[in-house]
């Protein structure tokens, strides 16, 4: 700022017209306004924000009593239970980092992720407790690590591996810890690891001010309105489930928490909880969709957030015709989870069902977090013509933008070109601004010279009426260098041959487009409902057609 | 941050994980997704946001053109139209800051907040043309201001009074403009004098970043839906219109705009627009509840907002019998308008009408953007006992209090304590940490010896079934120092003697708090319906009770 400007009448940072963001304000807020309505429920557990807020401080005096502060890493391998919700603000309460590890991950991996973070402390929940065991012994660091039992009364097996119980640990705790805020706003406040199908994981790094504001961008993307009560369907190892941990201290909401993502507590639980707002992959839908119709007890309104791909036409129909409203989100751990979103206009619902399913299968626009949303060449960064044909990477950037990759700056540089984050995804630009995501770049199938999009081929295989789940791989050969190989999972009861498969997509798209190799059975997929395509290449390659 | 973090992973600024925030990525955003969407809606006048956008960008274009630029001052004076929401964002994206001006203002006030801004150009509506014209003569800088007049084809009468009108302005500016982002979210956006009832105005600057806070914060505080209707009852010349500006431009919602605020046209927009939402002060809803019940006619659900005094417990059930919701919030200039908001809580439903009044007719709590709010000894900074008894100053900070008062050092310094805002007005904090409002220092009126709250004895006042409006100041007494004065307005065709008014006011209160005199007549009030207790006191000065 110019000291000529006539302007230049601001204070110090830190003075009373700046605080740096924090979600650590949001639950400070709730708790202090909302103290008596319910933050958590789970099982036979029932807290409210002043208990929960109280949990919080509790945790965060304790790490810091035990040596744990500013940009210390506390990872925790928990499923969606009461303790990771807590964990979300105590750990940074203590001025720590939160490290959300992939429950399905092996012990290899967790033992990778632990050393990589350099991990302080790790609270272990009873299901991972054998795992988690392991890992820690693979990482050379077992007396270094503090290592934390949740208990969880719900739950049957596991053992303890730790040195104490999170409840002990509490109990060491403050709950009037005058609990640590941020020196900074670009202070890092949590670290996920990519799930990278080749290669090490890498640590994504987000930090206060992008979890505050990617935090508020949830709430006004979804229009929600004050105390949502929102379902843990979605892991919150997944990009901190998509910062709805803070968004829901923020709306004053009520976290229903879930171990199993199964159809009939899901059903039991938006029936009896009333819950309003859940988020999943497609594969979620999908199994509700499909789930008995007996279960789909319920009559108020729910809205469903979903990403991963395209939700197919059946799905959303399914959802919206039990007033579940869908909405189509886009983005990476890089992100912060969605940064995009398929924002709805109210002009398309007279359209017809078809229509309308092709519209919401598009990713979207940038969310109110992010600054820029382009379709480019890699390479020059010359934006693509807005013409939905015309195939480029997609660039974001904005303050929903991860701070970098932890001890990574080649792979940070790499990411970051020109202002821009590389996505790595491909996808076209339609001319009315919502981009369409057409693959990764390495779901690209190239046969005879001709690029084939594995998703345009997945689209056509969820349109024939036997299908369940459909993926859909490149396959080496020697005559065409690709072809496409599908990967397909029967509606049960239903029975059509490879044939009856393989004319469908004739009859439905380019001739060689269509798979030439159609494999039944169950997708290998990850923890967050992602089809794990490089276990279906490795099948594809070996299958002899 | 410590290079010895492993966490310092983090680029420069301006990087592709940084964006200054700024209100103008609400408008961008906005225009990109929703074209096609009803932006402004002013008698015939009809925009929707592709072509609202457009014209920002000319006038932003056009002013930079003229050599308007960063931190350069562009005044308006404007009833709430069309032009007045374009210049929030048009002035802005020349990089320079949007001084609003009080329409209610005289010449001689007008002229020195032209001068004291060193306003480059200023903006004019019809309305106001001969006061600004005298006001611009008195400035001495007729020839360096550039004079703009707005034309309103449904406004009759004043004239011309400067070089080019706003749309031959309009006309030469680029819609294409690729407008000014803010070098720092630190960077001013606007400009608004305090009314200040003695001494010269005070210019409170807002900043970037405290707009798309408190613009957010808005959205949250109401929770509103996208698309909201938005009816233009609080004057945009009044700290930015609480920022909804902003707001109404993230929130893709609909400018319904207004140039008189009376009933009629009033009920008639919020029916035939279907008005969602609006903000007024208490005047303008005691206006509509008091107003004919034929005009009554809309059955959707709207929400206000309002401030500046508390509600009257009879207005607010005339207002929710219709079905609208009233939310009671509190700010000041230097907080961008209302930064307090008396969240409502669902179990408060069940309480007797009169409970709930006392409740909503409390100030509150923090809203989403402020840090910190407190009740304190205005020189030790020391909290107040939470009992609801003990007075003490307001104080608030967060990113949402003012940069700081324009080329005034000394009163910034003054009102920035301790790391506090001080706000200057006396209140007590509940137990359940819900501040109310008891007085601005001024108005307390001390009575042989014991302090007297005119809110109070105003309280009492309302509660007489024949009062529609009451205000109370200090009048000098020989004996007892001062005795409170009472101005009442009685509803239309009742009739009441003073005695009446004081023997009620005994039966309600302590006797020492009840007005000794009482003078029937209408209030003077300030343009944003603040009543002028300065005049008040004059005239209870000069009343020979």
């Amino acid at each position: 700022m110019s000291n000529a400007s006539i302007y230049a009448v601001g204070l110090d940072a830190n003075a009373a017209n700046y605080e740096a963001l924090t979600p650590l304000n949001f639950v400070e807020r709730t708790a202090a306004i909302y103290p008596e309505l319910p933050a958590v429920v789970y099982n036979d557990v029932r807290r409210n924000w002043g208990e929960t807020f109280a949990r919080m401080r509790q945790l965060g005096s304790a790490l810091s009593k035990r040596g744990i502060g500013k940009d210390d890493t506390v990872s925790i391998i928990a499923a969606n239970i009461p303790e990771m919700f807590e964990a979300h603000f105590g750990v940074p309460m203590a001025g720590a980092v939160l490290n959300t590890i992939n429950t399905r991950l092996d012990a290899e991996a967790i033992s990778f992720i632990l050393n990589h973070a350099e991990a302080k402390a790790v609270l272990v929940d009873p299901e991972f407790s054998d795992v988690v065991d392991t890992a820690i012994k693979m990482t050379g660091r077992r007396d270094e690590i503090l290592t934390i039992d949740i208990l969880d009364a719900s739950f049957e097996g596991g053992r303890q591996i730790g040195s104490m119980t999170y409840d002990d640990l509490l109990a060491e705790g403050d709950a009037d810890f005058d609990f640590v805020m941020p020196d900074s706003e670009w202070d890092a406040i949590s670290l996920n690891y990519t799930s990278g199908t080749t290669g090490d994981p890498k640590g994504v790094v987000y930090h206060h001010r992008g979890a505050t504001l990617n935090a508020l961008s949830n709430i006004v993307t979804w229009g929600m309105g004050h105390h949502s009560r929102y379902l843990w369907t979605l892991p919150m190892f997944h990009c901190n489930g998509w910062c709805f941990p803070w968004t829901i201290a923020a709306n004053a909401g009520v976290c229903v928490c879930l171990r199993a993502v199964r159809a009939e507590p899901i059903y039991q639980l938006i029936r009896d909880e009333k819950v309003t707002h859940f988020c999943g992959a497609p594969i979620v839908l999908n199994m509700l969709a499909n789930a008995p119709d007996e279960l789909k007890d319920f009559s108020h309104e729910v809205k469903v957030m979903t990403a991963g791909a395209s939700p197919p036409a059946a799905v959303i129909e399914n959802m919206e015709s039990m007033g579940v409203e869908v909405t189509h989100v886009y983005g990476l751990t890089e992100t912060y989870g969605p940064s995009v979103v398929c924002a709805w206009k109210g002009a398309w619902d007279v359209k017809p069902a078809e229509d309308k399913a092709k519209l919401k299968a598009r990713q979207g626009v940038k969310n109110l977090a992010l600054s820029g949303l382009m379709v480019a060449d890699p390479d020059t960064h010359e934006p693509c013509p807005a013409d939905g044909e015309t195939m480029g990477e997609i660039f974001m950037r904005g303050n929903n933008v991860m701070k970098g990759y932890l001890k990574n700056p080649s792979a940070t540089d790499k990411s970051f070109k020109g202002g821009w984050f590389a996505s790595g995804d491909l996808g076209v630009m339609h001319p009315d601004g919502y981009v369409e995501l057409k693959d990764r770049s390495k779901d690209i199938i190239i046969s005879g010279g001709e690029n084939i999009s594995s998703v345009e081929v997945e689209d056509v295989l969820y349109k024939h009426p036997a299908v369940m789940e459909a993926a859909v791989v490149a396959k080496p050969d020697e005559k065409w260098g690709e072809t496409p190989c599908a990967f397909v999972t029967l509606k049960p009861g239903k029975d059509v041959t490879a044939k009856d498969i393989i004319a469908h997509c004739r009859d439905n798209m380019a001739h060689f487009k269509a798979p030439k190799t159609v494999i039944f059975g169950d997708l290998p997929k990850t923890s967050t409902g992602k089809v794990q395509k490089f276990v279906l290449r490795d099948r594809a390659r070996s299958e002899t057609a």
